[in-house]
């Protein structure tokens, strides 16, 4: 096999990703150039973020906006099979943030990070529940979010690759933890298969359920959506709310008026609070040795949505926006 | 003199106040019950946030909806004439949330504050750069803002009574301070009275003014008004912005769509606060005492915008939504 696919930006998605907006195309297997390694990929990463440098002029300190025709860009776990950057050997295990193929240069500029040989778990958990949307649970719960026993801990998206693992969280540092997902199944799986107290439909009158499902009202949220969820919760926030911002699922197609009701931040005293987990590398592997201690005690579990083949990496991401996934939305590529 | 002069809530505002939703209104002077203390009003403090709870329905933890035909709560500072209270007696100075009255009586519902009879600095300061407004500068500069050398610390309503105080904190920490004030005539005031480094007029092209007045970013934002501000502010915020949120000026009177950029604040892990000084009142006697030290070394300045007579006081609080004021608005009663 010389040829190697990569999955293309056909056009520029408009509101939620469609299947059509992306295409598959072929070059030949690239060489590792000084300070290039060569990954054959395993798994890709489908997370909503990125979806945000498909737009049109995008581009800002994390990304450049994704061009046309070329491929797309994401997180992406593989094996180096030829390399020559200093750091990294053949058979090495990288995760990077490079582009939707089957192989892929990867060099300093791509966000590296290398998984330890012997990494006592399988390889597609370290970019789940021991990779950056586990490490995104983590940071945000721990450090901004951190719900005290008895308090009430919100998740939005709380079927999806953080949300899932957020929620877990906030339950074993004592919390009750609720969550917001689309329709009464994943609704039931939220609390049945990750153990949430109590699980609101979005679809549904939002108010009344916060009002049934927060009865003390809501300490921490953890908002993987944005857009217009925001707007009620905020008018359910306790004092010394702590709100952190982890996506925008609902928005990065495109802006959406804010909530209306901002000033709750004023007279609840809270705090609301963006991060990214990819800055916070130095903090990875004590992050890691606690969600893995938390899985061996069998407090965490870790779902996953797995398709394989190349050719299903962009209806994957297609299937994050339209909440068809619950847990990690991976692909395996051989 | 029977009879005691109180300023009434004759309607409810319709977005900013206008004079004639107020009125006066003559009742005996009251005679303090247990557990009650009657005040000779000399100062009434006019703080615009006050104006939240004019709507119907607006009562919240802080304080219920003021009634029609009722006198206005507010801030304000009397001399004790009478005592039934156990823990002040005649000739003490009080400040306390109560009514735009000539005479007030004031329990333990009414938050209230003794000023230390051997305070050194003019009673009327106790309600501006010693009250409330520049403590709550301090507590959201120092606690919240946390300007570092050689950032761009950018003040809204910058010369409201909060926001004046505020930028002078930033200056003295080191940073460079931008205000934000209505109409040339208040920017010139913040540079030439106040020390900030540039101003920006709100009337004027906002995103171009933020271009050029803040090259390097904005790492504090502190938000005395809401509102239509925040959304070009945003998009000029640096990597791990605070944003103190103070008050909401501008949408007291009715909910506006708030800004569709809050995404802004996860790619640029920043964090905005809401915050009240009255809820710190422990460490009133700290801040007080820093808030002294930099008026008696000459590095803070203390504008008022001072009125008299009891007639003034609803066109004072007036003059706060029109911007006729520069620094703390206060109406002297006697």
């Amino acid at each position: 096999m010389s040829n190697n696919t990569s999955v293309l930006l056909a056009r520029r998605p408009d509101g939620n990703p469609r299947p059509e907006d992306f295409k598959l195309g072929q070059t030949p297997i690239p060489q590792p150039g000084p300070g290039q390694a060569l990954l054959k990929n395993h798994y890709v990463s489908l997370d909503a973020g990125f979806r945000n440098w498909m737009n049109e002029g995008a581009g800002d300190a994390v990304l450049p906006a994704m061009p046309l025709d070329q491929p797309v860009m994401g997180l992406v776990m593989g094996e180096v099979v030829e390399s020559q950057h200093p750091d990294y050997t053949a058979g090495d295990w990288l995760m990077a943030r490079i582009a939707w193929q089957e192989y892929s240069l990867a060099d300093d500029s791509h966000f590296i990070v290398k998984i330890d040989p012997d990494a006592p778990y399988p390889m597609n958990l370290y970019l789940g529940v021991l990779g950056d949307t586990g490490l995104s649970a983590y940071f945000g719960m721990m450090d901004i979010g951190r719900p005290q026993k008895g308090e009430t801990a919100l998740v939005s998206a709380a079927g999806g690759a953080v949300g899932s693992i957020a929620g877990q969280i906030a339950r074993i540092l004592g919390a009750r933890a609720v969550g917001i997902a689309g329709g009464s199944e994943k609704c039931e799986r939220l609390v049945s298969e990750l153990g949430y107290d109590a699980a609101i439909d979005h679809h549904g009158d939002l108010r009344a359920q916060l009002a049934e499902n927060c009865p003390d009202g809501v300490d921490v949220y953890f908002d993987n959506v944005g857009g217009p969820l925001l707007e009620p919760v905020l008018d359910h926030i306790n004092v010394h709310a702590r709100i952190a911002l982890c996506g925008a699922v609902s928005s990065y197609g495109q802006a959406q008026a804010g909530p209306s009701n901002l000033f709750q931040l004023v007279t609840r005293e809270a705090t609301m609070q963006g991060f990214f987990a990819h800055t916070q590398v130095d903090r990875y592997p004590e992050a890691r040795a606690q969600l893995a201690a938390w899985l061996d005690e069998g407090k965490l579990t870790a779902p996953e949505y797995m398709l394989e083949g190349i050719e299903n990496v962009g209806p994957a991401f297609c299937d994050l926006f339209a909440g068809r996934n619950f847990g990690k939305t991976i692909v395996k590529l051989c």
